[in-house]
């Protein structure tokens, strides 16, 4: 199931609640764009902002809203037994993918990462998907330990920490590739540098865009994957002006305020105490809203 | 109340749960050994890793173990509401100080973070300290908002990182102390350098050593604070082994591994997935225990 697009949906929040109605609008709005994998509750989508209860009902309404498309959701949690916990959720409410961050507040060692994802890997039965996102963990993976966390039971994907450039992706997909089983598929994460990652070898784009405008990024992603560098760079220069905030801001701030500005959700819709974009460059995202039309 | 030494004592836990009994224990000898603050659940007490159920009860277990010593304990959390929660109950369980890191999953902006402070000191009615860890929170104070900050209603102490060496400790205690108010009180933590800290002006010793070996780390605070550099330099040097793990492995797996390795708690005694000092590391510090005797 991992290939293709994967696209993270915002979970917008009402009064520091979830907004049921407004997820599900957004989650049958990724069906109908026939992503390839529709992922709520990742960093986008708030996860560890909300409780076990409000994150078992979302992935309920997730799979529900969903279809035929397959639903990867988010288990990381502070600790091992909440992450357990959050697994045995997860698949009764039909998720068919699991993503697990090594999050921890003390930043874990690679050995207590190793552990973790041992764990994890032995008790579930839907594939895992290795989130590698040291901005929100703290946690670096090194070369060896990804490889031999690859090589556990039951692991489908790896979603990959944003490349530098399109030389550095290149070189650690195909550092990667040498070690991991075929059968463990490379994500790509940072939605203003994913073109060049698909190019250079990744599998699927996990995109916090395709959460609001699926349909072009859809474009975007089977460009690449067919190798076809012109009609991906055509498509990519679209939103390039994004991509500019994105790079300043993080995706988060910046896709909860067009979310918001394009009245896809109400404001504010993230949880307290983050803001989406304010000020001067919400007036910039609105500049670039009205010039640009995404789908 | 925050002058002196503050003491964080681990929170020891047996399979996953609280060990309430060998808890008190560490708090009644903190209290016999005359700290001036006793902070349970700080990051050394697993704070992060515990239910608001279990962090309203170990905060009424130490109000009551502490006798007339006053008890300062954590309120951070991923989400505000949660912290406002956390702050109702340490103050009903009798908590004189709250501890108050700017903690978030994506790590939070200036803005964001002046805004929690805010928020929090605004409905609150005994002093926050604030918490200044960029390990564990991925923020970063800048200095204009650590004085922003200082300057809110109820604010008493801030517990700044660990300074790189006793100059850097100097400049920005000196710079700290031209901008904040006369009642806002610098602590240091990171006990390897706090002895140079204190001799270059900071009020309070954050000490996780503290937490199990309190006569020792109570004398070295009492030679610092009183400018007696000689005293303080023999009776840290006495710390030097541990110091030097501290430097390597962080403090939290290596307290946690000499509580274990000295009887005072079970082993194993953190949250999965965190361990505490292994193999050869943990040779090396029963090496060091078996040549000291810390009290």
């Amino acid at each position: 199931m991992f290939k293709g697009l994967a696209a993270f949906p915002l979970t917008p929040l009402v009064n520091g609640k979830p907004d049921e109605k407004t997820f599900v609008s957004l989650i049958e709005n990724l069906a109908a764009a026939r992503v390839n994998v529709i992922a709520p509750l990742g960093s986008t989508g708030s996860y560890a902002y909300l409780s076990r209860e409000q994150r078992a009902r979302l992935t309920a309404l997730s799979t529900d809203a969903a279809g035929d498309i397959p639903v990867m959701t988010s288990i990381s949690a502070l600790r091992l037994e909440e992450m357990l916990d959050l697994a045995d959720d997860a698949q009764r409410a039909g998720a068919r993918g699991l993503l697990l961050a090594p999050l921890s507040y003390q930043p874990l060692s690679q050995e207590e990462a190793y552990r973790l994802y041992e764990r994890v890997a032995r008790a579930v039965s839907v594939p895992l998907c290795i989130y590698d996102n040291p901005a929100t963990t703290g946690f670096t993976f090194t070369q060896d330990l990804l490889c031999a966390v690859a090589r556990l039971p039951n692991i489908g994907s790896i979603k990959l920490s944003p490349f530098s450039d399109a030389a550095g992706a290149a070189a650690k997909i195909a550092a990667l590739r040498r070690e991991i089983p075929a059968t463990v598929t490379l994500g790509t994460s940072g939605d203003h540098q994913a073109a060049d990652a698909l190019l250079a070898g990744a599998d699927v784009f996990c995109s916090v865009t395709a959460g609001l405008w699926p349909r072009d990024i859809r474009a975007l992603t089977d460009a690449a994957l067919a190798g076809d560098a012109a009609q991906a760079a055509a498509l990519n220069g679209a939103f390039e002006p994004l991509w500019t905030l994105f790079r300043r801001h993080g995706s988060l701030r910046v896709i909860a305020a067009a979310a918001e500005l394009s009245g896809r959700v109400a404001a504010p819709c993230l949880p307290e105490p983050l803001l989406s974009l304010q000020g001067e460059a919400r007036a910039q995202l609105q500049t670039v809203l009205a010039q640009r039309d995404y789908h």
